[in-house]
This record gives structure tokens, C-alpha cells and sequence, in this order.
């Protein structure tokens, strides 16, 4: 079978290797879709060095069907489609014992600190296994982890029906967000400078303020009577956005920082005890929110067809990283591995 | 009547003024005393200028006794051991009608935005007098508005019994949040460098860390078992120790800074984002905190009496604020004004 491994220096290259047969728990998945994430994207420019078992195939975001099953494993079918929940945990350090497992001390991201789905044939253990809800076209099922991604950092954000809630930065991430607090019954507005990605939030039918033209701030007095936002999201990584999410929230309004800061930032603490703002820290997902977001792509409630920009195949990857970073009209870029 | 104004040009003076009449909703109270507060020093350095009224009499921590009563006013009487809530809502802000009148938007703080407790006969409204319960020395009175604070502090941050709590910082307010965590039941330990500090801690029966000599996440990494502490709360105003409630935390780990931070200062949202943490403001205090406050030190839970380190008269207040500013051997200072 074939496989895109990533073998350092920004590189990647196609390679026939031997498919590993399933052990007696685990499950070998012919893979159909591969997503490609901001992690994707650091793990090329080799900030994940430390991590990524080099070369491997990288890759957690995927859909593909059943091919062959491990002697003990039950529940599952040959032929079904699934995805993956790239999260394998110890089970006994203080996290787990608490039942944040997903955020488990001692955590492997499957696809990043170990081998991923940018393989034709896959292995896995069945415990990680997700089977896709009928209705779910596979290409849409590679979307399943991000959406889960959002799903989760929405429940964080405790979001509900008539909140008010600004999203900060509209890639695939904030979009997601946004469609996910939506769906709750929140209004929602994503500010966002990008053109190409505001339109694509119009077409989601979610309202959108360019923040290089008109002022967050004024905005959201307006719309909230003086109040402030009672959600608000930061998903564009830049120190601006982060003030104005910080800045956009009412009294005792809740933030998720979404955006990962790999460094200490200048935050504005004051403004936290002035209005009592709340920070909730998301991470990931939990399985709850995996299943949610299969529901979610299932009953079509996140119409994830319409984010998928382009799909390249196996032996383009190289031009698919590319395609995701020029900073051109993409939002989500699919590897077709199996063809 | 005798008043100490603050004139400006961080001095105060000693002034005759005419007492006002209560109006039919106020109430005259006899202050016994006043206490001394950073916000009250932050005043003296002239940072809360255009707040001030000045010349004024400043002070918000007091106690006294009932003088006059207005025409209308019920449920009180003339002789009334009392202290007051110093603060004033609108009532009609977004923050009043969601419940949150203690961070109202348009908040009065009594004592900064209007006049203080530094005069010998004080008329407020009815409405922010709270009876002290029987068993409250009029001395120690005067620290219900700091414990409040800190009933407050602990509130928020959800503490219960059997959390491990981190207090970042030993002065007044750092060493009430310690012993009302501890009055719920949390293992507590203050990391504080000032020995004199220490050392009132260990009176109070609350363990430490000085920060200089002892590695404070080594600490915590031995005493929670590898897991982090539950709870945290920044009392320093240092970035250091910032760094160290946020990475004290375990996984879900709830963080409040009660330190003021002016300017905004680099905070870790990596931490936040890795571990989950939960990050919550807290300004003030709410009615419920005061009364609280009241009993607890009713009860001698909170053993107010062993916090105050001096009580100088009416014309020694400049005094009283230096003896604060020394970095001497103080705790609380009070302002005997019915002397």
C-alpha cells in the first residue's frame, strides 16, 4: 500500500509500505479521506520534531471503511465507515482518575506522536474506532474531528440558546465554532478580515464584521445594548483579537481561547476582574463531543460539504500543504488516499 | 465632628466639619473604626485622583454604632452595632439586571468615588448597613469588608472541602482567603517571602513556602501526588507569581487573581489551553459575602483579632499609612476615629 510520510525538512514523500495486520483488539481501515489541520501544517515547518516519529505517516483527521478486524474485536463490521478519535490516553495518572482523560497527563496524539491516517491501510485499536452515522458521505466524515474540535470548545464556552457570542478569527476552526453555537440557538457573529472567509460565513448564513473596516467593540455595544457578549471565542492568534475578545464580553461573560499561544501573552487581567469574565482552557475533544459532531455532519445541522475547498490526491499532498498556505480561497483541504 | 480629609499630594489633615443630618432613608453611625487598605494607599499616591472627591474623607473598612435614624428608615436602631457594604449600584445597567449588582456598570465605591469612614459622625443610606452579629468586637468590625473580600475570592473559585489550595502571596488578603479556604474544609498553603508574614500564617495555623528558599511547584508536585492543586489564587501582583499559580494547577485547576493588575501583563494561555484550567474574576463582594464574612468572624472562624497589628487615633493616620508602607512587621492597621 501506499503511504505520505513526513520525513523532515518540510518534506514529504509517497513510499509503498507493508500494511500492518491487526492485533487481536485492533481493526485495519482502508482510508478514504484525510483532512489537513493547523497541526498538519506546524508539524512541516518541524516544530513537532520532538514529537513526530520520523518519517511517518502524519494525519489525524480521516474517514474510511472497515478492512479487515483484529480476533477479539466486537461491534464493529467489516465494510462500516468510521473515523478515528485520534486520542490514546494511560488510564492512571490524576487526570484520568478524574475522568478528564482527554486531556490525560501523559497523552499520545495519535497522527502527531504517532504514525496517522495518510496511509492507504491503517491500524489502529478498536477503542479509538468511531463508526460514522448512516447519512454521512465519507468525504464529510473527515470533518468529523474538527467539528468535534468545535463541539467541544462550545460546550466549554457552556453556550445556550439566545447567547449572544462573537468569534474572533473565521478559518475552518471559528466557522466550525460558529455553526456548532448556532445550532445551540445562539446569535452569532464571526469577525473576520479575510473576504474569501466572511463570504464563506455568509454563505453558512452567519453574520460577519471586518475588523480592519468597522470597530468590534462599537459593534457588539450596539447589538447587545451596552451589555457586552455573553460567549466569545478567540480564534485568530493574534494579540489584537485576544483584546478584543477579552473586551467584547459582558459582565461575567465567558472566553475560550481557542488560538493555541505558544508563548506567555500580554492579557489583560484588569479587565478580567472588572466584569468577573470567566476563562475556560479547551483542549481537544471528549468522546461525547465526537459523537455529537458525527450527529451534527449526519443530520446536516454543519453543512460540512460546503467547507471542503478541494480535494487533492495522494500524490499531491505536497501541492494540498501549499494550497492551505498561500493564503488563498481555502477553507478545508482533503487528501483522497484511496484512490 | 473631626474628619480626616485626604487633600491630595498624598497628604491627608485633620478638619473640623459639620456633621450631615441623615435624610429619611439614612442613617448617622458614630465610626468606632476605620481600616487601612491598599486601595486606600493606591489614593494616597494620588492613582485614584479623578475619582476622588477630594478634599475628602476616604476609608471603606469600618465599624461603628448607630447615631440618628432617618424618618423612614426600619429594621435598625439608635446604639446599633454596624459596618457598612460600600458599595452603590444603579439598578437599571445590564450587570444590575442580570443580578450582578456588585459589578453594576455604573458601580459607586464608597469611600473612593464618594465620601469615606475617616469622620466621627458618617451618614449613608439605609441601604448598605449591615448589623454586626452579636459576639463582633467593634475592632475587629472593622475587617468584615476585607473578609468579605475574601469570601468572596473563595466563592468564586468554588472551593470545597478536601481541595488543595495554593495561596500566592501572604498579606491581608492572602492570608484571609487561606484561613476561609481552610474554614471549608481545603488543605491550604500560603507561598509567601516575607517572614513576618510567615510567621503569622503559622499562627493562624496555616502552613507556608517561602518562594526564595523552596521550589513551590517541587512542592506541590509532592504534596498533590503528581496531580497539581485544585484551586489557586494570584494575591502577589508579581508576574512570578502568576507563573506560579498557573502552573501550580492540575488539570481543570481553578485560578483567581485577586491581585489588581493595572496593565496587561503575560499570562500563559498555553497552560490554560493544556491543561484546562478555568479562570475566573472576582471583584468585590456580593451582600451574601458580607454577612458571611460577619459570622465568620462571629464565630472567631476567622480570628480577626490577631490580624490587627495597631490601632493609632484620628491624628496619627499619616502615621498609620507609613507604618503600612514600611514593609514592617504589620498586618492590619486601624484608625481608632471616635477617639
Amino acid at each position: 500500500m501506499l503511504a505520505v510520510e513526513y520525513v523532515g525538512n518540510e518534506e514529504f514523500r509517497v513510499a509503498e509500505r507493508t500494511a500492518r495486520l491487526p492485533g487481536p483488539t485492533e481493526v485495519q481501515i482502508a482510508v478514504a479521506y484525510v483532512g489537513i489541520c493547523g497541526t498538519d501544517l506546524h508539524v512541516k515547518h518541524g516544530h513537532m520534531d520532538r514529537r513526530v516519529p520520523i518519517p511517518a505517516p502524519i494525519g489525524h483527521e480521516m474517514s474510511g471503511t472497515i478492512a479487515l478486524l483484529g480476533d477479539a474485536v466486537t461491534g464493529l463490521r467489516v465494510g462500516d465507515p468510521v473515523t478515528v478519535m485520534p486520542l490514546k490516553w494511560c488510564g492512571h495518572c490524576a487526570a484520568c482518575a478524574a475522568g478528564n482523560q482527554h486531556v490525560c497527563q501523559n497523552l499520545v496524539f495519535v497522527g502527531v506522536d504517532s504514525a496517522g491516517a495518510m496511509q492507504q491501510l491503517w491500524t489502529v485499536d478498536q477503542s479509538i474506532v468511531v463508526p460514522l452515522p448512516s447519512g454521512v458521505r465519507l468525504d464529510q466524515g473527515a470533518l468529523v474531528e474538527p467539528v468535534a474540535v468545535a463541539v467541544h470548545d462550545v460546550r466549554r464556552a457552556r453556550v445556550e440558546a439566545g447567547d449572544s457570542v462573537l468569534v474572533v478569527g473565521g478559518g475552518p476552526i471559528g466557522l466550525l465554532i460558529a455553526s456548532v453555537a448556532g445550532a445551540k440557538g445562539a446569535e452569532v457573529v464571526i469577525s473576520e478580515p479575510n473576504r474569501f472567509r466572511r463570504e464563506t460565513a455568509d454563505r453558512l448564513g452567519i453574520r460577519t464584521i471586518d475588523p480592519a473596516n468597522d470597530d468590534v467593540l462599537e459593534m457588539v455595544e450596539s447589538w447587545t445594548l451596552g451589555a457586552g457578549v455573553d460567549v466569545a471565542f478567540e480564534v485568530s492568534g493574534a494579540v489584537a483579537g485576544l483584546s478584543s475578545a477579552t473586551h467584547a464580553l459582558r459582565v461575567r461573560g465567558r472566553l475560550v481561547v481557542v488560538a493555541i499561544y505558544s508563548e506567555p501573552v500580554p492579557f489583560d487581567l484588569f479587565r478580567v476582574f472588572w466584569r468577573e469574565l470567566e476563562l475556560f482552557g479547551a483542549r481537544v475533544y471528549e468522546r461525547t463531543d465526537f459523537d455529537e459532531a458525527a450527529r451534527l455532519i449526519a443530520n446536516q445541522t454543519i453543512p460540512a460539504g460546503q467547507l471542503i475547498s478541494a480535494v487533492e490526491p495522494l500524490n499531491r499532498t505536497a501541492e494540498a500543504f501549499a494550497a492551505l498556505e498561500s493564503g488563498g480561497d481555502v477553507v478545508k483541504v482533503l487528501i483522497e488516499v484511496g484512490r
